[in-house]
C-alpha cells in the first residue's frame, strides 16, 4: 500500500512531466513510497533512463520541448491513459505555469506544487513584491516609482545611500544603467542616464536603488501544507554562477550567523504565507557586504539544488511534496528541524569552461560516476548515451556531504577526480578549480566569483582525449620492474586512472 | 599538505594491504585527507579497481592470498619501495595478525590499527575474557572450568538456569553438544553428552552454559586514541546471518532502549580500556530475549559493516583511524556523539541463495549500481570484470540511510530493485526478501532469521537469464500504440527495466 494511503487524497500513481535527472530523482522517492510512476518522453528521449526507470512510459511527441514536454494537453492525456492521479512537473518546463496548473485542476488531477494563484502572484515581479511588502520583507532600498526630477532624484539617492544604481524605467539590456559611487558624481551620472534613456526609449524616467557591490545569492527552502503550517529548511548559498546561472551551491551558507539565518528564515515563511503557499518553494534573497538581505523573488517549484538541503536536514523534499499534495499535514515543526553537517553541489554540465561555458553536446564515451561515503550523484545518463541538443545540457548533479564544510569540499575534490567523462567537455574541472580556490575555501566570495577569478584555459579537462593519451603513455612508462623478491618479479605500476589526473 | 600534517607523526603516504571494496574505501578517505596511496595486487587483481585508483601499485605475487596478500614481508618491502610510512590492513588478511603488527613496528612503519599487545589479548578467547572480566563485563552464565561429576554439573546447571547448553570441553563441530530445556531432562542429556564426548575426544569433561534461545548479535563500535580517550559510536545489529556469517546489518538496533545502549556502550569502552585500545575496534555482544547482553569477543580492526555507523554518526571511521595512528587526539567526546537517522547494509555476495548461499563466481555481464538520495555503494568491481575465485565473494556493500528505520528499509528495497547484475547469482533478491519480511520489518527477529524463515527457491534472481528473456518479451508485448493525438502517434511503452522486476 502506498505510504500516503492514509492521507486525504491518496495518490497511487504519479506522472512525471519532466525528463533527465529530476525525473529519475522524483521516481525514486515515489517508488520508496510505494507509488507507481509514469514517464513521458519525446523522440530524443526514447531510450532515456527515466523511461526505463518508470513503471509505464508515454511518448508525447517530437524532440523540441514546445512539441512535447511543454504541451500541457499531452501531459493530461497521458494521465488519462495511464490512470495517474497526480503530476509532478519537476523544474523548468511546465513547473511554474499557472495556466497549466489550472488546467490540471480542471481535469480533476492533482498538481504536485502550489496553487495556481500562488504561482501567478509569485510569477510576476510586481505582484510578488507587493505580496512580500505586506509582511514588511526587506527590499533593495530605492525609489518605488520612476522619477525624472534631478533634485528629487538626488534627495532619494542620498536617502538610499551610495553606491547607487540608476536604471531606466523603460529600460532593458543594461541601457541607461549607471552605477554611482558617491554623491559628488550623482548629478553628472544622472544627466547621462536620463539622456541615454531618453534617446534609447524616448522616456527619461529612472529608478534609483542601492547598488550591492558584493552580492551573495542566498535562498531559503520552505514547505507549506494545506493546514496553514509553513516551515523553512534553512538556506542554500548559490553565489558561484556563470552566465548568471548557478553552478555551485551549498548548504548552509558559510557566511550566515544563526541570528541572520533565523531572521531570513522567518521572512521566507512570511513571503510564503503572503500567498498561502503549499508544497515546496524557495524564497531568494540578495545578501550585501553588511549581511543585510533583500527579497529577490520566490520560485514556486522544486529547485535544481534541493539535494543540499535534503542532506543537511535529512528531509526528502520530494516525499514531502507528494504527502502535502495528497492532503497530508507536515509532521514536523520548525523547532524539530536542525542543520547537521554541510553539503556542496556541483552541476555537471556538458559545456566548455574554456569556451565561455558554451554547451558541448555529444556522446558520453566514458561515463563513470564517483562513489563512497558522502557522495550522491543525481543523473540521467549512462555510458554511451548522447546528450540531446534540445534540452538543458546538465548531465548530473554531484553532491557531497561532510561533517563540516572543509570535509564536504575535500570530498567534492575527491569525487570530481573520480568522475570519468570522456567524449565531451564538462564543468568538472571548473568545479575543482572553485573548490580549490582560496576565496571559495575561505567563504569570502560573491556572485562575481567567476568574473573575478576564472580565466579561460585556466583549467584543463580532467578526461579529454589528450589526458587519455597521456595516461596510456604514462602507464607504459611507469610499468617497470623494480626488484626481484625470491623467484618472483615484483613490479611497480603507476596506474592509468591516477596518472590521468596527476598531470593537473 | 595532508590533513594530518599538524599531528605527532604525520603520514603522507599509506599502503593499503588489502583489495576490493575496502581498499577503495580506505583510499577515498586518504585522498580526501591529501594522503597518497599505494595499492598492492596479486596476479588475479592486476586490473582491479583498487589498483587503478591508487597513486602507485605494487605487484606482490600469485593469486592465492597465502602467496600475496598474506605475505607480510612483501607488504613491508612494498612500503620500502614506495616510501609509504603507514599500512592500513583493512579487514581479513593481516588485519588481526599480532605477529605482523610487531614486524611492521620493528620496520619503523606505522600500522593503522591497535597495538600488537591489544591484538594478541583480544585474539585469544580466554585472554580476551580474562581482560573483560577485570571490568566486570557480563558473560554468558556458565561453568568457568570443565566438569565431569554429574551432581556438580546439575547443581551448576540449576544455578545457570534452563535452557542450558552442555558442550564437550575438548569439543568442536557440534560433537558432544546438547541443549537441555529443563531440569528433568538434565541427567539423561548429561550422560549422553559425557559418553559422546568420551568416545569422540577421549575426554568426558564438559562446560555448562546458559543457552540463549533467541539470540541477537549486537556490536559496539569504539575508537581510542593514544591519550587514554575512548568513546563508543553506538551499536550495530548484525543478527541476519547465513552460514553463521553476517549478511544484513543496521544501526541503530531496532530493539535497544537508550538505557541498554548506554550500558552496553560503557561495557564496550571498558573492554577497550582493559587493553588500552587505540584505533577503531568492535566489541561484540549477544543479546537475549530479556535484553540481557553478554560479551562475545572484540574485533581489533575495521569491520565490514562500519558504514552504517558512519551514516548515523557522521564520523568517517577510516579518517579517525588514520588521525589516531598519526598521533592525533580524538577531537570529540562521548557527549558530542549522537545517533541521527537509521542505516541498513546488505552485503551483495556472488553467491546463490537458492543453493545454500554457495559462491557463484563468474563475470559481471551487467553491473549497474543504484544511485540517489541516501544510497551508498561501496564496491570494487565494474561491468565486465570477473569475481576472482581466490577471495571472499563479496561484490559490494549496499548501504541505505533514511530519517528512520522504515525509510532506510524502503530505500533499500528501491536500491535493490535498481541494482542490475547479470552473469552471476547474488544475495540481492535475498536482501529484498529480508527487507520485506514481517519479522525484519517489525524488528522481531534473531540470528535464526534465515533458518526460521528462508526456504530455497523462495526468491528468484532479480536479473538472471530468465528474467532478461522475460523482460525482452514483456517489453515487446507492452510496446503498443494506444491512441492518436492529432498527427502524432502516442505510444504506451512499459519499460524493460521495470518489467524485469515486476515479475517478482
Amino acid at each position: 500500500m502506498p505510504e500516503n494511503s492514509n492521507l486525504h487524497t491518496p495518490i497511487s500513481k504519479i506522472l512525471i512531466a519532466n525528463r533527465g535527472e529530476i525525473a529519475l530523482r522524483i521516481m525514486r522517492s515515489a517508488k520508496e513510497m510505494g507509488i507507481k510512476t509514469v514517464a513521458v518522453f519525446s523522440e530524443a528521449d526514447r531510450n532515456a533512463l527515466h523511461v526505463r526507470y518508470a513503471d509505464e512510459a508515454i511518448y508525447i511527441g517530437p524532440s523540441p520541448s514546445n512539441q512535447s514536454y511543454l504541451v500541457g494537453e499531452k501531459i493530461i492525456d497521458a494521465c488519462k491513459i495511464t490512470g495517474a492521479e497526480a503530476i509532478h512537473p519537476g523544474y523548468g518546463f511546465l513547473s511554474e505555469n499557472a495556466a497549466f496548473a489550472k488546467t490540471v485542476a480542471d481535469a480533476g488531477l492533482i498538481l504536485i506544487g502550489p496553487s495556481p494563484g500562488a504561482m501567478e502572484i509569485m510569477g510576476n515581479k510586481l505582484s510578488a513584491k507587493a505580496a512580500a511588502l505586506r509582511y514588511h520583507i526587506p527590499m533593495v532600498p530605492g525609489t518605488e516609482e520612476a522619477i525624472t526630477d534631478l533634485d528629487e532624484a538626488k534627495e532619494r539617492a542620498i536617502e538610499v545611500g551610495f553606491p547607487i544604481l540608476i536604471k531606466a524605467a523603460a529600460g532593458g539590456g543594461g541601457k541607461g544603467m549607471r552605477i554611482v559611487e558617491n554623491v559628488n558624481d550623482f548629478e553628472e551620472q544622472m544627466d547621462l542616464a536620463v539622456s541615454e534613456a531618453t534617446s534609447a526609449f524616448g522616456d527619461g524616467a529612472v529608478f534609483i536603488e542601492r547598488y550591492v557591490t558584493s552580492p551573495r545569492h542566498i535562498e531559503i527552502q520552505v514547505l507549506g501544507d494545506n493546514y496553514g503550517n509553513i516551515v523553512h529548511l534553512f538556506e542554500r548559498e548559490c553565489s558561484v554562477q556563470r552566465r548568471h546561472q548557478k553552478v555551485v551551491e551549498e548548504a548552509p551558507s558559510s557566511v550566515l550567523t544563526p541570528e541572520i539565518r533565523a531572521k531570513m528564515g522567518k521572512c521566507a515563511v512570511d513571503v510564503a504565507r503572503s500567498v498561502n503557499y503549499t508544497g515546496a518553494g524557495t524564497v531568494e534573497f540578495i545578501l550585501d557586504e553588511n549581511l543585510d538581505f533583500f527579497f529577490l523573488e520566490m520560485n514556486t517549484r522544486l529547485q535544481v539544488e534541493h539535494p543540499v538541503t535534503e542532506l543537511i536536514t535529512g528531509i526528502d523534499l520530494v516525499k514531502e511534496q507528494i504527502k502535502i499534495a495528497a492532503g497530508g499535514e507536515l509532521n514536523f515543526r520548525q523547532e524539530d528541524l536542525k542543520i547537521s553537517g554541510h553539503a556542496v553541489e556541483l552541476r555537471v554540465y556538458a559545456e566548455d569552461p574554456n569556451n565561455n561555458f558554451l554547451p558541448d553536446i555529444g556522446i558520453l564515451e566514458t561515463y563513470k560516476t564517483p562513489k563512497g561515503n558522502g557522495v550522491r550523484v543525481d543523473d540521467g545518463f549512462e555510458q554511451g548515451m548522447e546528450i540531446p541538443i534540445y534540452y538543458d545540457p546538465m548531465i548530473a548533479k554531484l553532491i557531497t556531504y561532510g561533517k563540516d564544510r572543509a570535509e564536504a569540499i575535500a570530498r567534492m575534490v575527491r569525487a570530481i577526480e573520480e568522475y570519468e567523462i570522456t567524449g565531451i567537455e564538462t564543468t568538472l574541472a571548473f568545479g575543482k578549480f572553485v573548490m580549490q580556490h582560496e576565496a571559495f575555501k575561505s567563504g569570502n566570495f560573491d556572485t562575481h566569483f567567476v568574473s573575478n577569478y576564472f580565466k579561460q584555459d585556466q583549467v584543463k579537462p580532467l578526461n579529454g582525449d589528450e589526458a587519455l593519451i597521456a595516461a596510456i603513455v604514462a602507464a607504459k612508462f611507469f610499468q617497470k620492474e623494480v626488484f626481484k623478491a625470491g623467484q618472483e618479479q615484483v613490479t611497480l605500476q603507476t596506474s592509468n586512472w591516477r596518472k590521468n589526473r596527476l598531470k593537473y
